[in-house]
C-alpha cells in the first residue's frame, strides 16, 4: 500500500563510503571463521573488520581517504596470540648475556667472558639467563668455582633457563653476605657445599636476595622495556599475549607494572593487546589487590586484567615439578610445592570470590592433582558462571588427571615447544609409564578441553611456528629430527592454529573479539610468507612473518 | 624438597559436601556441550551447574540438606529458548475469545456467541483474537456485518493470528466514533465499503484506536498478566524468551512494561529468563530509551534488555509483507513498508549508536533488502564489535538476500512453525520461483548464520516440539501431512535443537551462560518423556515437557 514511496530500495553500499580507514587486499586469508573460511581482502574502520570479500568488493570501498595495503598475495591468519608469557622477564633478558646457546660449562664460561669484553652490565653486575645444564654432557649444575673463573672482582649471577635457578660467583656472594650467613628460607634454598658454606646455586625463593640487592627500574625505564619487547613480539606476528610480569623484579611489584602498562595502553603505545596474568604468593598482596577494584575483566584499552596465577610447584629440569612419586633420577626428592593444599585453597578461594579468573602453574602430577582438588571444592562450594580457570603447563599427567581436566572444564595453557627440551629428560625423570600419559596435548583437544598454546617466553623462545611445528609433528625443530615422543599426542594442525589464536582469545573471554578473521571482530592480523595449511609439515617452523596488524594498523612490516 | 607436608594430596571431594543444594539424578541428559555430550546427573548451587557425571559421581555429593530429584529416566536437554515472543500480548489473548480453530465464517460467529455466553468480556467489550481467513474457503476477512450477528448491542473486537488486521462490529464503530470520522492514517488504514463508511475492517496502526480506547491495565494488574503467561511458558519446557511487548497495549507503554518486569525480577518472581525485545517506531521514543541509560545487555536478575526491535513491514497473510514485486494474487499491492529507507536509516543508526543490539521485522524480501542496506551502511560508518544485529521472520528470500544474511553477518530469527499456514499460501502470494528460495532455514544453517528458533506467539503457538517437527520434517504437525515444502530447506535435528537452545542462547549474548547443560552455566533443564534423538520423526511433535528447571528450581512438573 505505501510501497509507492519505497520505489528505490537497494542491496546498498551508497553510504558511509568515505568512511574506511583501512583495505588490506591482495591476501590468501584463513580466517578461522566457519562462515566465511576464505577471503582475498578486508575492510577497516575504527580497528574493527567490517566486510570481508575478494579484492573487487573491498577495493570497491576505497576511496582517496583510504590507506591501501598490498598484502602482494601473503597468507593472512588471526593474530597469533600467546597465552603464556613473562613480557619484563623478557625485556629483563636483553639486559643480560643469552646463554641458550650454552652446550657445556666452557661455553657458558666462554660466553660470560665475551659479555664482560662488550661490558654488558647492569648496575655493576654481570647478568646471564638461559642456560640449561641438561644440554652439555654432565648435566650437573655451574657453580661459584665456574663462574669465578670468569671474574673475581666484577658479581656474576646467571639464571637457568626455568627461572627457578640462579647461579652468583664468590664476588656476588660477598656482596649479598651470603658468604657469611646462610638464611633459611620458606620457598627457595641458598645451596651450601660440603663445608656448609654457599656454592652459588640459589634455588626458588633464593633468587630473589640477587634481584631484592639489585633493585627495581623505575617507571619510564620499565615502560621503556615494556615497549621495547612488545615490538619484539609484534615482530613475530603475535598480537596479544597474556603475560606474567609482577615478579619480574622480586616480590610483588603489582601497582608498578600495572601502571606502566596502564600509563602505556593510556597513551596508544602499546603495539599488542596484553592480558595480566596476576601472580601473587601471599594472600595479603592478593586482597590488596582486589580492594583496589581490581578483577579479571578490568579493560583499560589493550591492556586487559587476567587471571590470578598461581605457581605451585618448580620444573621438570630443576627437579622442582611436585611428583607424586620420587624422581626416578633423585630418589630422595619428589620436587618442590610451594602452597600447602590449606594454602592453596585459600588463595585460589579468595581470588574465586573476587571474581579472578585463576590459572595455576602446575608441572609435576602431585602439584596438579592438587590444584584440582582445590578447583573442584571451589566450584562446589560457589558455582560461579563461566570461571574460566585453568591449569599452566599441566605437563606429567596420568589418565585420571585428563579426565578431571575434562570433567571440571578447566582449561589447559600448554607450550608445545617445551617438548624439544623436556623429551631429552622426561623419561630419566619420571619413568615410561608416567612419560606417556604426560604433554598429552591431543587427549584435551579430543575432549574438547579448551588448550591455548604459550611459549612461556623467555623460557623459550616465543616464535609461534617452531610450537606450532612441535605440536604438529612431535619433532624437534632445530634438526627436523623426530622427538621420538608420543605421536598420538600430537596436535592437528587446524588444533595446533587455534590453540594459538582463537583459543588464547577463549583464555581471554575474549573469544567475540578477536581469535579469527571475522566482521565485527578487530583487525588483529599475521600475514605468513607461506600457507601452512599447504606446506610440508618440515616447513612448517620455517615460515615467516612478512606483516602483523593489530586493531587495524600495521605494527610490523618485513 | 618440600613435598613431604603434602603427603594427602588428593583429587578432592572432601570440601563444601554441606553446599549442594539440589541433584537431579537418572536422567538421560543430552547435554549440547561436546566436552560432555551424554550423562545421568547434575549437581546445582546458586542456580548454577557446578557437576555433571553418572549417578553414583553425583549422588555421592548429597546430604541432608539437599533436594534429590528423581528424573525418573526422563530426557534431558537444556531448557528451551524461544527467541521471538510477545509475552504480554500473550497475556492479552487470554482474555480473548481463542479463534485459531476457526475454519469459516460461521465458526467466528459461533464461537463468539459462546463467549458473550460465557460473559469473556474486558471492559463491556467482547475481544477476540487467532482467526486467519486463509482456513476457510472463500479466504476473506470478515467485516463489521458478520460480527453484527454475535451482537449489535456490545462492542466486538476480533484481531487476526498476524496482528496486523482487527474487524469490529457496528457497535463498536460507533462507540469508536469510526461510524462519522474516517481518519487518515500515516502506517494504517481503516478500510471502508463502496459507500466511504467503515466496513470494520482496521490495519496496522488503524487498530490502535481500538486499544487506545480500551485503555491500559495498571501496574499491578500486568505484573500479574506476565506472571500468569510465565507459567504457561514455563510449562512447555522453556527457560528463556526473547520477548517484544512494548506495544501490547497501545503505542509506547515501555516504561510501564520495563517497570512491571523489573519489579518481578526484584521480587523474585519471574519463573523464566526475559530478553527485551525493544520496539520503538519513533526516534524520540527510542532517544528517550536510551537518555535513560537503557542499552542492550543491562541486567537486573531475570529481566535483561534484548535489541531494539524495529517493525519494518507487515504479514504474508495480510498482504502486508513487503515485496520487490506485486503480490501474485492482488496484483496491484506490494505490502506495506512501515519505513521509507531513511527513516529506517535514521532508526538503525540511532540504536547501533546508542549501544544496541538491533532485530527487524522484516517479512517480504524488499523489506529484507531494505534493512539489510541499511544494516551494511551502519556497520561501515561505525563498525562495532560483536554488534549481532538481525533479521526478525527473515520469508520471503531470494539467494542474493541469503549470501548478503552471511557475509553481513546476521542474525536469522526464525520460526519453522510458520510454514503449516504458511506453504497454503505461498504460492498463490509470490510465485514458485520466489517461493523456491524463501522459508530457506537451512541454507543458513549450513552456512554457519546464527539461526535461532522461536514461535512469534501468539502467532502461533509456543510449544517448541511441533516447531521443531515442522523444521525438521517439512510436515504439518495437526495432520502429518508432508507440507510439499522444499525438503532442502529443512533443518536437521541438531540445528533445530540447537536454534530452541544454544542459538537463542547466543542472540542473546549468553551463550556461555546458557543453552547448553555444562559445568558454570545456569541450571535451565527441559525434561522430555521421550528422546528427540531416538523417536521416529513423526512422533517428535508428540513428546511431552515432563518437568521445567530454571536456575536449579523445578518451575513445572507434570
Amino acid at each position: 500500500m505505501k510501497g509507492d514511496k519505497m520505489a528505490k530500495v537497494i542491496l546498498c553500499n551508497d553510504w558511509g563510503h568515505e568512511q574506511v580507514d583501512s583495505i588490506y587486499y591482495n591476501g590468501n586469508f584463513r580466517t578461522l571463521d566457519k562462515s566465511v573460511p576464505e577471503a582475498q581482502a578486508i575492510a577497516v574502520k575504527n580497528g574493527i573488520i567490517f566486510k570481508i570479500g575478494s579484492n573487487k568488493d573491498i577495493l570497491n570501498l576505497a576511496n582517496t581517504h583510504t590507506a591501501v595495503i598490498d598484502l602482494n598475495n601473503g597468507y593472512a591468519l588471526p593474530g597469533f596470540s600467546d597465552s603464556h608469557f613473562h613480557l619484563v622477564h623478557y625485556a629483563n633478558t636483553k639486559r643480560k648475556v643469552e646463554l641458550s646457546g650454552a652446550r657445556s660449562l666452557a661455553d657458558i664460561i666462554d660466553l660470560c667472558i665475551k659479555g664482560l669484553h662488550k661490558r654488558q652490565q647492569e648496575n655493576g653486575w654481570l647478568l646471564g639467563c638461559g642456560w640449561n645444564q641438561d644440554y652439555w654432557h654432565d648435566a650437573i649444575f655451574p657453580s661459584k668455582g665456574d663462574l669465578d673463573k670468569v671474574s673475581t672482582e666484577i658479581p656474576i649471577a646467571i639464571t637457568r633457563t626455568c627461572y627457578h635457578v640462579t647461579v652468583v660467583n664468590s664476588k656476588a656472594l660477598e656482596i649479598l653476605g651470603l658468604d657469611k650467613n646462610i638464611p633459611i628460607l620458606t620457598n627457595g634454598i641458598v645451596c651450601v657445599d660440603e663445608n656448609g658454606e654457599a656454592n652459588g646455586i640459589l634455588l626458588e625463593s633464593a633468587q630473589n636476595i640477587v634481584s631484592k640487592y639489585l633493585g627495581i627500574p623505575g617507571l619510564d625505564k620499565i615502560k621503556d622495556m615494556i615497549l621495547d619487547a612488545c615490538m619484539d613480539v609484534a615482530a613475530a606476528g603475535i598480537t596479544s599475549i597474556h603475560t606474567d610480569d609482577f615478579e619480574a623484579f622480586s616480590e610483588n611489584t603489582s601497582d608498578l607494572i600495572i601502571q606502566a602498562y596502564q600509563e602505556l595502553a593510556r597513551e596508544g603505545k602499546l603495539p599488542i593487546r596484553i592480558y595480566q596474568q596476576c601472580m601473587f604468593k601471599k594472600p595479603e598482596y592478593l586482597k590488596e589487590f582486589l580492594m583496589k577494584g581490581y578483577k579479571t575483566g578490568n579493560e583499560y584499552g589493550f591492556y586487559k586484567i587476567g587471571p590470578l596465577k598461581l605457581l605451585n610447584d618448580g620444573s621438570l629440569g630443576a627437579r622442582t615439578a611436585f611428583l607424586s612419586r620420587p624422581y626416578r633420577d633423585a630418589p630422595n626428592q619428589r620436587g618442590v610445592c610451594l602452597y600447602s593444599q590449606d594454602d592453596l585453597m585459600q588463595m585460589i578461594q579468595i581470588g574465586h570470590n573476587g571474581g579472578m579468573q585463576i590459572a595455576i602453574h602446575c608441572i609435576g602430577d602431585a602439584a596438579i592433582k592438587m590444584a584440582i582438588g582445590c578447583f573442584e571444592a571451589v566450584m562446589i562450594a560457589h558455582p560461579r558462571i563461566d570461571a574460566r580457570h585453568g591449569i599452566v603447563h599441566c605437563q606429567i599427567t596420568d589418565m585420571s588427571i585428563i579426565e578431571k581436566v575434562k570433567a571440571l572444564n578447566l582449561l589447559v595453557y600448554a607450550q608445545p615447544i617445551f617438548m624439544r627440551y623436556d623429551r631429552e629428560i622426561i623419561l630419566s625423570r619420571v619413568g615410561a609409564d608416567l612419560a606417556a600419559t604426560s604433554y598429552n596435548w591431543r587427549a584435551y583437544t579430543c575432549r574438547n578441553v579448551h588448550l591455548s598454546g604459550g611459549s612461556d617466553c623467555p623460557v623459550e623462545k616465543f616464535d609461534i611456528m617452531p610450537n606450532i611445528y612441535c605440536a604438529v609433528t612431535g619433532k624437534n625443530p632445530e634438526n627436523n629430527q623426530d622427538m621420538a615422543w608420543h605421536p598420538e599426542n600430537c596436535l592437528t594442525l587446524d588444533e595446533a592454529v587455534c590453540a594459538f589464536t582463537i583459543e588464547g582469545a577463549y583464555a581471554s573471554f575474549q573469544e567475540n573479539e578477536r581469535g579469527t578473521v571475522s566482521i565485527g571482530k578487530y583487525a588483529d592480523i599475521v600475514v605468513l610468507n607461506k600457507d601452512i595449511y599447504k606446506v610440508n609439515e618440515d616447513q612448517i617452523k620455517d615460515i615467516k612473518v612478512k606483516m602483523t596488524i593489530v586493531n587495524g594498523s600495521v605494527k610490523y612490516r618485513n
